[in-house]
């Protein structure tokens, strides 16, 4: 019996999205079909590569990319609004239908953190997805509502990050 | 400039493994050459099998499991230490030889917890490995020496896990 899972992660540290994207691949491995949504990440990430070889392969995977030309730091959030909302009502047709048995929306809690959208309208359309449906949602501060939400909550706690030492971001690892 | 990073992915909750095999994602997206030794886990992963795919058609990734048919539950360390002491060896080949740009000892962390390694002889092999090749350990409880040497540790906290609410592992999700 299926049982589709609510899972956050989130927290300060490196590697929720890497945890998302390698949470795709046991899923895919699995047979099972995923939709990802990205909703910050605007960098050819190395991961969104793989992912698309991967989406050839066995034709269980979908990707969109809705945030492009933003990044967390970014101040511009006239332009994030606007393809935040346009990813969140492909968001709200893959909740309806029996599109995907694992949907991924990634760094989809900024829009709750920003205020774009209010936890109060969200989660109603999380609860009311395919009983089967399992949805994994990342992103730092998401906020008390989700949280409280979801089955399955892991936080990435930063101990310690390469910058600290002065190393600087690496490619295949970082992005 | 590459600077072979030492990560460590820990901590109690779900997504260690996740975020190892994102990882893995995310490097060969950028042409690097991937070798995973997987210490511990004895199931038949849908991560395993679709990293598998992703290896065949790339041929970047190199996939080792040496600890089939132990679960770290389980209480049978004789044949856990020898298949652990086998995957060491090869970890210590994979790090002596430029044989790859991201080497992931997936679960190893439990080879210093049970004592079958110590950490005064595994830090200098780690340490002596050629200077761009990156290094991911992963798993609970990898003692304070490890953690002290690591370029980035994040620590995965267990905030809720399904099972409090009496959800059953789900295939696809949990494996």
């Amino acid at each position: 019996m299926t049982t589709g899972l609510f899972i956050i992660y989130t927290g300060h540290g490196k590697g929720k999205t890497c945890a998302a994207f390698g949470q795709a691949l046991r899923a895919v491995g699995q047979g099972l079909r995923v939709c990802l949504i990205q909703f910050v990440k605007s960098r050819a990430c190395g991961e969104l590569h793989a992912l698309e070889k991967l989406a050839a392969t066995t034709g269980l995977v979908e990707i969109h990319q809705v945030g492009s030309g933003f990044s967390w730091r970014d101040r511009e959030m006239t332009r994030f609004r606007e393809s935040a909302l346009a990813g969140w009502q492909l968001a709200c047709r893959k909740l309806e239908a029996d599109s995907c048995d694992l949907l991924i929306l990634d760094e989809f809690s900024y829009l709750i953190h920003f205020g774009i959208l209010k936890a109060g309208e969200v989660l109603p359309i999380f609860q009311q997805r395919p009983a089967t449906m399992h949805l994994l949602v990342t992103g730092r501060d998401p906020g008390a509502e989700l949280l409280t939400a979801a089955d399955l909550v892991t936080e990435m706690q930063e101990i310690r990050h390469p910058f600290q030492k002065g190393i600087k971001a690496q490619k295949g690892i970082e992005w």
